[in-house]
């Protein structure tokens, strides 16, 4: 099945060139986004949430307007593949999942998404094939309407110097930088 | 000044076809990720942590194999304009971060980052040359070493059925998912 504008081979090139390997996840995201999109009128400008890190805020990325660094897309990480496009303004919109029911008919699917198998006994070329035949047969779409509150960016409000580290902050975040109070991922210099 | 290998308005192409519109912040991060990258030692095979959600992953996400969703990118968000790639197996690498003191010859950049000018104030044509004169000019590169255990991901563990929703999600988060426990960003159906 194809991946909205592109085949399955196509996509899977895209996949490589920009997640560094086809990823089984990202295929699937693929028909899971392009899903979701398709069910939201002609023209709307839409915004989604992933509900997982892995894979999936990569299909969105390819395939739609969103970014991470645009903030149109947002990660709310609850351990779920499952993403939703919205309407920006009104907040209406679809959210695909798997279905876990529709994944028996894909015992290849099945055993990757749920761990079944260890990965060495798994077989990627049939995982893929069968992924290219379940296309969006997989999934569950349902209409959403998005909290906004929930999704809404923090401001970043007046930008000061950190005292501390003399660089920019947001200076709600207190007397110095969030890094200096110990946030940053660093070793001490 | 050019960006890797693309020259400023190539650049400026590829960030408005991915991130929708070339973002100043987005201009000048790949600038600071090209600063990094290039202290690295040929070949080091990296990842990157981000310090701020706005932008500047959009501008790792162009510039290296580092992605959202195959999390070679980390998102530390402490509301700061910095980047780190490191070497993925010494955590030992450089931090690219804007220097406000060098920032003082470019003010229309200070007047931009720093906020100092309303929006509508602000000349967009000068920002855009100032960026492409400062080029990395405008950077503090430090060399850090990442502390991993702030970094690694959680491991998604046993996968069950959520007995609430019937989707799959990560069984170690309770008796139901996380979604169901109510932090999905939707109105309830």
């Amino acid at each position: 099945m194809n991946i909205g504008p592109y085949t399955f081979a196509q996509f899977k090139e895209k996949a490589a060139e920009f997640h560094s390997y086809p990823a089984p996840g990202l295929l699937i995201g693929a028909y899971m986004v392009e899903a979701a999109k398709a069910r939201l009128p002609e023209g709307t400008l839409f915004e989604a949430v992933v509900e997982t890190k892995k894979c999936l805020p990569d299909a969105v990325q390819l395939l739609t307007p969103c970014s991470v660094g645009n903030q149109w897309m947002s990660i709310v990480d609850l351990g779920k593949y499952a993403v939703a496009l919205y309407d920006k303004y009104s907040g209406a919109g679809f959210r695909a999942s798997l279905d876990l029911e529709k994944l028996r008919s894909y015992p290849e699917i099945a055993a990757w998404f749920l761990k079944i198998k260890p990965k060495a006994e798994q077989d990627s070329d049939l995982l893929l094939q069968e992924i290219e035949r379940a296309g969006d047969g997989i999934c569950a779409i349902a209409p959403i309407q998005v909290e906004f509150e929930r999704l809404r960016h923090a401001r970043m409000g007046r930008i000061a110097a950190c005292p501390s580290c003399g660089e920019a902050y947001p200076a709600g975040d207190g007397a110095v930088c969030r890094g200096c109070q110990g946030e940053a991922p660093y070793l001490p210099a």
